[in-house]
């Protein structure tokens, strides 16, 4: 048996927890062909992810592709496929809102850990801010929102605002014509149906944490 | 009908989601009562939070409240509640792995927003960062983390370091008696049982947003 690429299979419907794992998977892919390894088996795969081997074919088979018996899947080949599916051929743009200390951390966080995705423009409303760049990246009055985003041509924000500012920030980046948030502000928001909106909750997923953590210690 | 509350029930295995909903409708219930607002129907607690009201009156209704038809739940009640199922009488203490820009900017994000979960210690590699204070918070020597878990002790973790060193410092949290870890690193941990992991995978969160922007193009 040969590796099969069937790439007209990945304009199909993948679910949510597939997309999340393909980047997982290509996050350690990159690393394992850092370190020189050429093909990779299901069972390895999942073993650096604390899955199923049935769960990693199943993923990779959900995007066209699988490998041969004897030696498992072409690790580079994997990658690019995976990067076929999860990004566009010239990359996002995004931009991020609120660049207070969480707001500068995430530009540097987020930046050079994704060739296919742009930091281009952050944005806030304390002038002491404007127009000084922060880890490479230029901070925009909030006043400049809709003008930069069209002119940078972007198309995803990373919301980092304090929460009472959170919902008049999201109003702005719709109108703006953003079509993807990454919301961080301990603030549900409301956006239409056009734009996604995927929200980490911090506050949160640390208070589960302790939650837990009380309940271990029979607490309770 | 007047207010009930059987806090028997609240001995009782929360869903996961609970647990984070009941977490999200406190912090908008800590809100309105900063407001003035004494109390609040199930469906307003709905409207805020995008969910249904029989979702909020379930998840209330677990940890053994219900409110009353005329006015609704008491807000102050119902916080207090949450809290008691949530926080632990005496606080829990935390620490931040990986004193970078992220982690810096976290001591600062969650100190004061839970008055019951403190960060008492920063830890790092970087000799440069040893024994100075961080927001507030004393950064000590990867090297003195069983010392200063135990001293002062330290029960959650908040792990930001780079992956490289992720899966090595998860081990010495374990074996330093940490109960519960907060995971930002890139790189999938394993940890025994009886200690609570929860992750937070922000490159693949702004990946799923750049997909499904990518979709919603029409790119596909």
């Amino acid at each position: 048996m040969n590796a099969k690429i069937n790439q007209t299979l990945k304009a199909a419907n993948l679910p949510d927890k597939t997309i999340e794992r393909l980047s997982q998977y290509r996050r350690n892919l990159l690393q394992c062909l850092a370190k020189g390894k050429q093909h990779i088996f299901s069972h390895e795969i999942a073993q650096i992810h604390h899955i199923t081997p049935v769960q990693v074919r199943r993923d990779i088979m959900l995007i066209g592709y699988s490998g041969t018996l004897r030696k498992g899947y072409d690790v580079k080949e994997l990658i690019d496929l995976i990067g076929n599916i999860l990004d566009t051929r010239e990359g996002l743009n995004a931009a991020v809102v609120g660049v207070g200390n969480l707001g500068r951390s995430l530009i540097g966080y987020f930046s050079g850990k994704r060739s296919k995705l742009n930091i281009v423009a952050g944005f806030d409303n304390n002038p002491e801010k404007v127009d000084k760049i922060y880890a490479g990246v230029h901070c925009y009055s909030i006043d400049q929102l809709a003008e930069v985003v069209e002119r940078e041509r972007v198309s995803i924000a990373i919301l980092t605002v304090p929460a009472d500012n959170a919902t008049e920030a999201a109003e702005r980046l719709v109108m703006a014509g953003i079509k993807g948030i990454l919301n961080f502000s301990p603030k549900p928001l409301n956006v239409p149906p056009h734009v996604y909106l995927e929200e980490i909750d911090m506050i949160t997923s640390l208070e589960k944490v302790a939650y837990y953590v009380k309940k271990q210690g029979g607490e309770e």
